[in-house]
């Protein structure tokens, strides 16, 4: 088995995961996609999609997207749950998880991507460089939304530390560093933030 | 339980995947989302996010978000396995269901909302017209990809028709709707989508 690692939230989320299961990591290679080696072979030849990070399996397949990574984890090693140790109690993390990405996850990475991130990008993938505020500011709609979502509670699916946690932990965390600071209005989701980093997985 | 349907594509997607598997979707309750019910109460109090489908589970938590729906569906009854009878297998059909969400269904579905269908979102949600071809090109780049990716293959993880051609199917009809058909230079997808259109789930 072997893990393919790189800078940027994908790859953390997925360490922050193993890290809370104290599920560990096999062998590591490092991309380096700043330069770019990820869109070229011999990476593309494990993931085509030229993405990080994946994870190649004893049985030669290689799986790639975050999600699927950590549902591959959360079934070698249950313990502790992180999706959850029921059909009904893994649909609803699966849910949340769904809904931080498509609403926060996705419009925050698409406007690093069109924005800061343009001279990285703009070779390798189609941007929309004309909406890159508004998708900035799609992604904190999602946060406002969420802010109100989790009032009174501690995590994002209630009553339980999830990989929807996680998930939003790793790409709001990108978020501070690339210019899409957490506004200060989301008190919940600040306080959360707060809390969520003083895990020791948050420094994984 | 209780089942919250309605036109459109992710609740096709579901019924789609209930009659692949031949399981029995509970009472449904449709929701009018041409005229908006679906952002107003009593809708909201189950599904705060406002989309459609959702599913009221015994224990009271309502499901939304339709891979979630699925999967959960998968593991109440796993024949035939449309996710996949391993972890591996799982793993497997996860990411290339995630690829096609991210690469396919989320700019072809941004590309009507702030396209053609402007008028029905505009109050719902922020959108990006001024991205809105760039988007719709975005969906067709992916296309492009994921025509290359089945080379030879009938289905979209090798081997096994799973909850990724049920997602995409969903999503192409809907956009041959809306003003995005299918490029023929596509020739595999092309006949992949001639082959999944004539299962019978396919009228779901």
């Amino acid at each position: 088995m072997k893990f393919y690692d790189s800078v940027g939230p994908n790859p953390k989320l997925v360490r922050m995961f193993a890290a809370e299961k104290g599920y560990p990591l096999p062998d590591t290679e490092k991309v380096d996609i700043v330069k770019g080696e990820n869109r070229q072979e011999p990476y593309l030849l494990k993931n085509p999609a030229g993405q990080l990070p994946a994870l190649t399996l004893d049985d030669g397949r290689t799986i790639a997207e975050t999600t699927a990574i950590c549902e591959w984890m959360e079934e070698q090693q249950p313990e502790p749950p992180l999706i959850g140790a029921s059909a009904a109690d893994r649909a609803e993390t699966r849910m949340w998880t769904r809904r931080v990405e498509w609403l926060v996850v996705q419009p925050l990475t698409a406007g690093f991507r069109s924005g800061m991130g343009v001279k990285m990008f703009q070779d390798r993938m189609r941007l929309f460089p004309e909406s890159a505020d508004a998708l900035i500011a799609s992604a904190g709609d999602g946060l406002a939304w969420l802010n109100e979502q989790i009032n009174g509670r501690e995590t994002i699916v209630p009553g339980r530390f999830t990989l929807a946690d996680i998930a939003l932990y790793a790409f709001l965390e990108f978020g501070a560093q690339v210019g899409q600071p957490l506004d200060s209005a989301n008190a919940n989701i600040a306080a959360w933030f707060e809390r969520t980093g003083a895990r020791p997985s948050a420094q994984a």
